[in-house]
């Protein structure tokens, strides 16, 4: 037991009606005591991601935002429109946590725990976007004594992910990345793991100063998707990495489909007689994000030995088994402030992450606007 | 040595031009004496399969076939639109034969394959659309001694691809198939080998009287998607079989998406809590065929544990490995006249097979228009 009671405390909530509307709003929970193998956390730090930010304001239509309630108490509402209610029906009604990921100081330890009392650690346990989080001790990933919370905000959710595109290459035999969306913070991240790891990544994006930015960064196959040459571009680079396997945040459009059409122009380079169906390399192209919303559409042009897919890092990292994904893990830790470093535009507090001034703003899900919550800032 | 040389023969060419004409003709070939390990067959029976069709036309718009040359030794012409020449770009200037499979009679053999003198046989060799074939006894498939040619033209494609179907359900660990075009011959046939097995098969269609066929053939689940009720059919279909893996002959339009979605709402109907990213039960949907040319399209609204691909019989069979694959092979020949009996609305020459009112009714890929071609017919 700690001496003084562990406060109550704000919690970001996020409740989809039965009518459609949307209502994001802070709620003041209390704090349990923390069991003997458990330890409380005051979190300092937790970004928000694209899918804390799909979850959060549950495919509401951002053009309707309102707020309302006090300036300390305030509530955002928003309308979801009528063809994403089917999606979202299993959450109606249910008022639902937000935040994957976060930082903080551990304020309170149960009796096995009382070793990690102040320190710093990052957190991957949802309903991060609260000022106080009770959780198991062995969900915390003990950081550096000289990192901050904002420092280590970011350690699961962009790291392991960018890490497990990287095995997800190895395990499945191919030998080179395609990775769209490449001046995200995960893509600098994924392209400073491949630099560090020796293996070719083909970034693909979509405008000129993001190429610029990547390959100040030292990329060496930067291809954007809005030149003219872009097919001829692509080709080119999966020609020479020999790159069949791609991942692509934006999930919507054409682009998954071009890049296998690209892979297959490009085996088909130094193909030696013809093949009707194809290409007999398998070419695989995972859907990891949804950043187009828009339908997925490809005309079949690449042969027959091709895949298309979702993926997730977590579940991907349960297939991988414990050992593996603790070495991953590790790796993030030893490298945080090198390979694994994010960057912030802003840093907000909670209160302010519901002003509609500040959504616009990390609603455009760009590198240049992503945001750092502080909970614990006034 | 055989005492008389084998006889010359016609043989049936496909040829893409470089200004995108296609040009199907018949060229006299002689016949090979057959090594020691060689048979000849004369080819009695050798089906027009889609994938046949495809290699033949070459993409070319059929409304652009003209007729030329003799009745003895007609030659068709037809476009290819310039968008289709990318993908022919291997084959331009090649004069291809065609014909995947196909029976007959051994009328010479090497000197280690006497025995096989008089058999009839099934022979995938690719070029069947031919009077005569020198292949590698390995290649042949021996038939029952009651066995006619035109029982055994299609003992390969449609029974190894029905039993490679299978074979993929037990071994990605799906417990029930789905099936589309399943009033084909090769869904005929799936579905006979599925109640056979035991094995819960959901066939989708795109006409009453198709549906009503595959139910007066014993099938359990048919879902007609021209009915105003398909989602909500499939749906039921699918939670009732738990049928997670699809096979897609279509591969163009909405329809392998909505597959997936509604898999996907089968799997929600028993979920026990919201799950932001959809169910962990991974859905597969593989394109096999192309019966719907246009583009393939979906809105990504089944979760993220889902997969869609392309899927070829034979590179699937070299993958199961020699044994597995001629276990399949040995079933064929036991079940030939049961399971795996083909049906044809017309046989023809291969004369009669360059007639513009011919190529017209076998264009169609339809169950009810599926010919054979006998080259041996006068």
């Amino acid at each position: 037991m700690n001496p003084n009671p562990t406060p109550a405390g704000l919690q970001l909530r996020s409740l989809v009606k039965p009518d459609g509307q949307l209502e994001i709003s802070l709620a003041t929970v209390p704090t349990p005591e923390p069991a003997h193998d458990e330890v409380v956390v005051r979190i300092e730090a937790t970004p928000i991601n694209p899918s804390d930010f799909n979850f959060m304001f549950g495919a509401a239509d951002l053009s309707t935002i309102k707020r309302s309630g006090t300036d300390a108490n305030p509530v955002i509402t928003a309308q979801i429109p009528q063809r994403a209610m089917k999606a979202l029906a299993g959450r109606v009604g249910q008022s639902m946590p937000v935040g994957n990921e976060g930082a903080g100081v551990v304020i309170a330890a149960g009796e096995s725990e009382r070793a990690l009392m102040g320190k710093t650690v990052a957190v991957l346990g949802g309903a991060m976007y609260a000022q106080y989080r009770c959780v198991k001790a062995t969900e915390c990933l003990v950081l550096p004594d000289d990192a901050t919370p904002a420092e280590g905000a970011s350690c699961f959710v962009n790291p392991l992910t960018a890490l497990g595109m990287v095995e997800t290459m190895r395990r499945e035999g191919h030998k080179a990345l395609v990775h769209t969306a490449a001046a995200s913070n995960l893509g600098q991240m994924l392209n400073r793991i491949c630099i560090k790891d020796g293996i070719a990544l083909v970034n693909i994006v979509r405008k000129p100063e993001q190429a610029a930015l990547l390959r100040s960064l030292g990329a060496a196959y930067v291809c954007d998707s809005s030149s003219p040459t872009f097919v001829e571009d692509l080709t080119d680079a999966l020609a020479a990495t020999g790159a069949t396997l791609a991942f692509d945040a934006t999930g919507g459009g054409k682009l998954a489909g071009q890049i296998l059409t690209c892979m297959e122009a490009a085996l088909n380079r130094n193909a030696k007689e013809y093949n009707r169906y194809g290409s007999t390399t398998h070419k695989q192209v995972y859907l990891y994000g949804s950043l187009d919303t828009t339908p997925t559409e490809f005309t079949r042009a690449f042969g027959m030995a091709w895949g298309m897919g979702g993926w997730l890092v977590f579940p991907y990292l349960q297939r991988l088994g414990p050992h593996a994904a603790q070495a991953l893990r590790q790796r993030v830790v030893a490298e945080l402030k090198t390979t694994f470093a994010s960057g912030y535009s802003k840093e907000i507090s909670l209160v302010e992450a519901l002003r509609p001034e500040e959504i616009a703003v990390y609603a455009q899900r760009a590198t240049s606007t992503k945001y750092l919550i502080n909970p614990s800032k006034g």
